[in-house]
C-alpha cells in the first residue's frame, strides 16, 4: 500500500528528533518565553527581512486561524474569505464560533480576484443599509490555495494594495508555505509575502515538523495582547520550546526549503509521469498537490494499492481524487507508486 | 411627497393605542406573566389550531431570528438559508456573532428549494470529512422572502418533509406573514404553518403593532428554558404586557388578517396602475411589495416627490427600486402615488 | 391589594401617551434617524452639560448593559463590577454570553469601593501571571445601586480618577437614574455624571417610558460603528422614533425629574411612616426603594393585600422585603399601604 | 542554579521519545483515527474499569477545559467553580469567552464543600427570579487542587451524589492526577474517579508527556459529535497519533504511575528536610507541590540559585511560595536544593 493522501502523515525531519533528545531533559521556562523560541523568532525575521516582525507559535492550522482571525476584526467585522477557502469549509465553523461571518467571494481555481475584491469592498461602502450589514475586517487567503495553486507577485501586490487602500489587513494562511516558496512556478519570495501581507503563518505541520505554525505579525503590535487572546483559544502550547526548537531547526541551514524542494520534485515526477500514462490533471500542479480526474472503476481499482483523498465527483462515472507528496516522500515510494497507477 | 420605502414607518394600529391608554395605569406584573400575554396566546394557539404551541413574544426581528435559531443550534450547527435569506444579508452578522454559521443556498426568487436542500444535506452526509464542516442543524426560510414572494403549499410541505427526515427543525421569519397571509396568490394558511413548521414567527412590527413578534413553537419543550435564553440575549421586554396587550388585539376579531388584507389590496391597485402605464415590474407582485425596474433619469426625477428603496442596480441605465404598502396605506396616497409616476 | 413589588408595573407617564396619538400615523424613518431622537438627544446633551456625546436609544437594560461592555470590552478583557451588581446577578449571563468575565469585587452597600479598586488593578499589573488573567477592561456601576444606594460626589470622583489613571472606562448602570438625581441624598448631579463616567445610561423603563434607555457616550467614537454592534445585538428598534418621542417627552419642561421626585417624595412618606411604626428598615433609604426586615408570619400576612418583593432572608424568622415606589406612585396607595402595615 | 519553580519545564519520559523515533517515519492517519490512540484509548478504559468510556485526546489544559464545559452547557448555564478554580483564575477568561460564566464558590484548601454547593444549587431553584440568573449547569473541580491538595473518596462520593441528585454532570481537572493517584494521603483511585466523575481528563503534559491531556466522558454520547466541537475550538491535532502514542506508553508497565510516584518521593523529601531546617510549610504537603512561607530577605537570597514560583504575599515581611518537583526531578537536584535552602 502506497500512501499519498495528504501531506501530514509522517512525524518530524528527523533533524528535529535529534534536538529534542539532547534537549529533552534541559529545564525550559514555559509559554514560549525560552531560548529556541528566541532563536527561531530571529531567523524567521531575518528569512522574511522583516526585523520589527512580532512572531508567536501556534499549535495547528485551525486554531491558528480563528485565533488570529477573531483576535484582529472586531465586533461588526467578518473575514473575506475564497469560497473554497479552508475556514469556509473544513475548520467546522471555528471562525463563525468566534462570533465572525466568513463572507465568501468566488474562487478561481481557489483564489480571490483582486478587482471582484475590490468591487465588493466598493459596493459595500457605496450600499446605503451598509450600517446593517457585516463590514469586511480583514481579508483570508491561503498560499498555496486548498487547489495547490499560488498567486503571483502581481496577484498579491494587487490584493495588498486594495487592503490598504481600505484599511484591512491581508492575512495568509501558509499552511503549506514551504511548498509555495519551493514551486518551480512561483515570482513570490518570504520577504515579498512579509511585505504584501500585515499576518501571515509558515506551516510547520505540514512542511517538516511534528506539529507547529508560526504566527508573524508584520506590523508589531496590530494585535494588542495576542499573547493572552492566545491563551484564552486554549492555543497556547505548555512547552512552547517544542514549538521554537521545530522552527528554530527548520530555519538553520535553509531546511525548511530544502525539504519543502522534495515534495516539489517528487510531484513533478509523478505529473510527469501520470501525463504520459494518459492520465488527466485537473490542472498543471503547481505545488505538492495533484488532482487527478479518473473513471470510478479505475479509481476502485487503485484504491487497494493506493490511499489517496477523495476530492469531487467530476461526472457520472468520473471522480476527482488528490494525491499529495511532502518532505517526507521518499523516490521508492513514487516509483512504486507509478508501477501501480 | 409620499413615502412607499417600507412598511414600518407608521406606529400601531387605532385599536391597539385606544387599548394601551386604558390600561396604561393598571399595574401589571413584568416579562410577560400578565394577563394580556395569557389572552394573546391563547387567541394565537387558536388561530394557528395548534392548541399546545409555546409562544414567546420579542420585540424585533433581528433579535428573534438570532435568539431563537442560537437557542436550537448546538455549538457544532449552522442554520441554512437561502442565499438572500434577512439573516445572511441585512442582520450584521448577529447569528455568527452568537456563534454559527449561516449556509447560503442558492435563492430562487427569494425562496430555498427543497431538492436543492436535500441533496444539500445528503451530500453533506455522505461527504468523509462531514465532521469537519459546519453540520446543518436548522432551516431558515422567509415567508413572505425577501423579495416578497410566497411558498406554496406544496413547497413548504416538501421543505418540512425534507428537515422531519433529517430531525432538522424548519423555521420561519414571519416579520410580514400577515401579508403572506392575506396574499390573493397563496394557498398557505396559518394552521398550515404551524403544521410545517417547528417554529415561526408571526410579526407584529410591520403588520399593525408599535413593534413585536410572537415566536410560537410548534413542539413545546423544543428549545430548553428559553425564557433564560430571551433575557440573556436581552430580549425580555421588562413590561412584557405590552407585547401581550398588541397581539391580543390584533389576534381579535380578525384584526391581523384585515390590516393585512389593506397591504394587498393597494399593493394591487399600484401594479394594476403600473403595468397601465408601461412600468416594468419585476415580477407579478404576490404580497406588499412591488419591484420596479426604471430607468435612472426617471427615477431621479421620482425621487423629488416619492420615497422608495434602492434594491439594485439592473444595468447602466436603470435600477431596480422597491416600494411597500402596509396595513396603513390609505387610498389617498395611492391616488397620489399613481398621479406621480 | 397594594402592589409595591417593582417600579416597572404602569405603562408611560399620560403625556408620552398623548404625543404617541399625536404622531402615531406619521411617516417616520427607521432606526433613530428621525427628528424625535434627533430633538431627544439635544435635549439630553444640554442636561448633562456635554455637547459632544454620542447618544444612542436602546431597548431594556439588561440588551444595554449587554451591548455596551461587549462593544468596548477587547476580548481579553472583563468587566468589573460590585459583586451585588445586577449584570453580575440577575442578567442570566448575558455578559459572558457575549464572551466576557464580570470580575467580581465585594460590594458595600451595593457600591464598589475606590480603593479596593484601586488595589484590585495595581495587583493586577503587579502579578507576574497577569497574561493569563482576565485583564479589567471596564467599570460598572449602578447608581442607584441595587439596594437603593447612592455613590457620593466624591465616591464617583475617586472612581473616575482610578479610571482614568488605568485608561478604563467607567460605566454607569442609570437604570433607576432619575430616582437617583431625586434624591434628598445626593450631591451628585447629571453634569457629574457626564463628567465622570465615560458612558451611562439614563433609564426610561423605570421612570415614566414604556421602555427605553438612553446610552450616553461622553467621548464620542470611544465605540467604533456602535449602530451596526446595537443592530447585531438585535437591539435596534426599527422603529426608533417611538423612544426618541418618549426621551424628547422626559426631557421637555423638567419631566423626567419632577416624576422622579414624586417617588421620592412617596417613598419618604413610607419610611417615615412606617419608623412611627416599629419596623425595622436595613438602611434609610436614599432613593425609591425600601428594604424592611420582617417576622415571616407578619409577611404572610401582609401579602395577603400588599405586593412586595422577597429581597433575602434575614435569619430564621425574619425576611427583608423591598417596597418600591415609582413616578406613577399615587397617595392614595401610599395611605391605603400605610393602612395596611 | 536549580529549577523547581514547575512540573512541565523537562519534555517527556525517555521511553517516549524512543518510540517516537522508532514510528516517526510511519505514515499515519490523522485526527485520533490511528492505532495508537486506539491502543491508549482500550488501556485507559481498562485502567479506569470503565470498558464504554469515551476517549479523546487533546493538547493542552485550558484547551480541554473550554472545549469540555462549552460543549456540555446549555447557553444559559454556568459552571461551579472553587473560588481559586484554575478556570476561574489563570485561563485568561477561556470559558466565558466560550460564552459561560464561571459561578465561583468558597474555596477550602483549593477544593469545593459538598455542603455548600448542595445549597447553592437548592437555593438556586428556591429563588423566585431563577430564570434571571445563571443555572447551574455543570461542577468542575480540580485533583489535585490548585494548592496541591485531594479530595478525599467521601468527598468525590459526596459531590458526585449532589451532582447527580440535580442532573448536573461532574468534571475534574486533572492535569496533575498522577500526582493525586500516586500520593501517599489518598484513598482516591482512578476506577473511582471514573465512576465519580461523568467527565474528567487524565493529565499529560505535566506528567511524562511532551503534552497532551486524555478526556475520559464515562458517559458515552454525553457530548454529541464531540469531535467537531474540538475540531471547531481549534483542539484537534492534525497528527493525532502523537497523543496516542505518549498516552499508549504512560499507560503500559504502570509507567504513568511510576513517573508519578517518583515526584511524590522528591516533594516528601523535600517537605521532610525543610521540618527539620524550620521552614514553616503552608499546609503538609499531599501531592507534588510545596508551599512555603519565607521571609522576604531570605526569599531574595534564594532567588539567586533556585528558581520557584511567586505564589501569594503572607504579610509585610514574608512571602508564601511554591516548589514543585516532578516526574522528572531527580535525587541530586533535591540534594542540591536541600543545602541551598
Amino acid at each position: 500500500m502506497q500512501y499519498f493522501e495528504s501531506d501530514y502523515m509522517e512525524g518530524a525531519h528527523p533533524r528535529i528528533l535529534e534536538r529534542l533528545i539532547c534537549i529533552n531533559m534541559e529545564k525550559n521556562p514555559g509559554y514560549g518565553t525560552d531560548i529556541y523560541c528566541e532563536e527561531a523568532r530571529q531567523k524567521i525575521r531575518n528569512a522574511c527581512q522583516c526585523p520589527d516582525a512580532e512572531i508567536h507559535f501556534l499549535v495547528g492550522g485551525t486554531q491558528t486561524n480563528a485565533t488570529v482571525i477573531t483576535a484582529t476584526l472586531r465586533p461588526y467585522e467578518g473575514v473575506i474569505a475564497a469560497e473554497s477557502g479552508h475556514i469556509n469549509q473544513h475548520e467546522a465553523g471555528a471562525i463563525e464560533c468566534g462570533g465572525h461571518k466568513v463572507i465568501p467571494l468566488p474562487q478561481h481555481n481557489g483564489k480571490l480576484s483582486a478587482d471582484e475584491m475590490d468591487k465588493y469592498i466598493n459596493d459595500f461602502y457605496a450600499d446605503l443599509n451598509y450600517e446593517h450589514m457585516v463590514a469586511p475586517g480583514m481579508v483570508y487567503i491561503s498560499h498555496p490555495t486548498e487547489y495547490g495553486t499560488l498567486y503571483t507577485h502581481q496577484e498579491l501586490d494587487a490584493l495588498s494594495r486594495i487592503c490598504r487602500k481600505y484599511h484591512i489587513p491581508l492575512y495568509m494562511d501558509g499552511a503549506r508555505l514551504g511548498y509555495a516558496l519551493a514551486s518551480r512556478n512561483t515570482d513570490v519570495t518570504l520577504p515579498d509575502i512579509a511585505r504584501f501581507c500585515d499576518i501571515f503563518y509558515i506551516g510547520g505541520t505540514k512542511v517538516g515538523a511534528l506539529f507547529g505554525e508560526a504566527v508573524v505579525i508584520t506590523q508589531p503590535g496590530l494585535i494588542k495582547q495576542f499573547f493572552s487572546i492566545i491563551k484564552q483559544r486554549g492555543a497556547l502550547l505548555a512547552k512552547g520550546w517544542l514549538l521554537g526548537l521545530q522552527f528554530d531547526t527548520l530555519f538553520t541551514d535553509n531546511l525548511y526549503m530544502q525539504i519543502s524542494g522534495n515534495a516539489i520534485d517528487m510531484a513533478e515526477r509523478i505529473a510527469k509521469a501520470l501525463k504520459e500514462k494518459g492520465y488527466h490533471l485537473l490542472a498543471q500542479p503547481q505545488t505538492n498537490q495533484l488532482f487527478i480526474t479518473i473513471e470510478n472503476t479505475k479509481m476502485q481499482e487503485l484504491s487497494k494499492s493506493v490511499a489517496y483523498s477523495f476530492w469531487e465527483k467530476y461526472d457520472e462515472s468520473h471522480t476527482t481524487i488528490r494525491l499529495a507528496t511532502s518532505w517526507a516522500t521518499r523516490e521508492e515510494d513514487v516509483e512504486e507508486l507509478l508501477r501501480l497507477l
